[in-house]
């Protein structure tokens, strides 16, 4: 398998410690979403992957898009390896949900080709974009927040990782990038904490990846 | 079951047309966005989904949030209805891929709330709302007419309603009362042209909702 992906990247993010906690071993290629007026536009990229976002997954002749889709797909197809989504259908709900109000109300709100429009076509300031960022995070943490403490467990659903956790923690990264406490969110932090001790997470992080600027 | 819904909202459209398709009867709770200073904000309401976005599905004792989560719980939950997923993990994966493309990179930067955002803290004036609303569907229709026009089939995925039509259709519903041209997209066209006379879809459509203005 290979594995498009800059070592910042959320959605990037999320696939790697899926790929981690399945133990599925793949090449990593990075995309830089910057360099050269961002490699996400060049031709072959764009040709893998139209939305030129990532991460794209290659499984032999299989091309993949979309974080969920593709973390979705290895549940399916690869069964054997150990399962991010619980057995039954209302649970199995409650773990997307929790994932979707990240990947769809919360990091589609802060990526860069968003900020960078922001910037671009209405001259938002530093200080005004931060508080963009910071508020559709709190306003994704308050809820969040309010889901976790109904849940035991220390992951975001029991006491294994979860599609949720693959979620979950670089969107937390992104909040303490910028210097967002979590004081108000113990739940989210104890879940983020014990994250940040598994090996899978260890090995998924910005800063163990090759591309780490 | 019991559906939380305004009758212009793109997720909870997605679910009707989802519920519609598989034949399933439900009742139609409406939340109305704009009045009462948006009810989705109501104690009530924000008990059942913190998030306080549409839609929310209640089935029995379960309370589901974020409609990609509901439409997968509906085909787990209940597998002797329509299926709105191929079989194989390949296809499922790209169908989801489809859904995400809308639900996750185009749907979010176009939500009431954002748009509210970008008036109150931003200053956009009417013509750059528009632009912005614009952008981003031209940015999400132009990626997946290149995924579209490698699909046979009349609808997103073959010659069935999938997944990815519950999502497509409600973001050219958006398309169109902007006033944008799908000139450009003409698979994109097509399939909406076929999703338009299906009844599952002229039944979840906004002007056929109680709640319709």
């Amino acid at each position: 398998m290979q594995l498009y992906s800059y070592f910042r990247s959320s959605a990037a993010y999320r696939v790697r410690i899926a790929l981690n906690l399945k133990e599925m071993p793949y090449e990593y290629i990075p995309v830089h979403l910057l360099n050269n007026g961002g490699e996400q536009h060049s031709s072959h990229y764009a040709s893998l992957n139209p939305m030129k976002l990532l991460p794209t997954l290659v499984d032999k002749q299989t091309v993949l898009s979309q974080s969920l889709a593709i973390i979705e797909y290895l549940e399916e197809a690869y069964p054997d390896t150990i399962s991010l989504l619980p057995d039954n259908p209302e649970e199995r709900a409650q773990v997307r949900a929790i994932s979707q109000m990240i990947a769809c109300d919360v990091h589609p709100l802060n990526n860069l080709r968003v900020l960078q429009y922001l910037n671009q076509s209405f001259n938002v300031d530093d200080t005004q974009r931060q508080q963009w960022y910071i508020h559709w995070i709190t306003v994704g943490f308050d809820a969040l927040e309010k889901v976790l403490v109904k849940q035991p467990g220390k992951f975001c659903f029991g006491d294994t990782p979860s599609l949720a956790d693959c979620c979950l923690v670089p969107q937390v990264y992104n909040a303490k990038r910028f210097n967002m406490s979590l004081d108000s969110y113990p739940h989210i932090e104890s879940v983020y904490k014990h994250c940040k001790d598994h090996p899978a997470f260890i090995q998924a992080a910005p800063e163990q990846q090759p591309d780490m600027a």
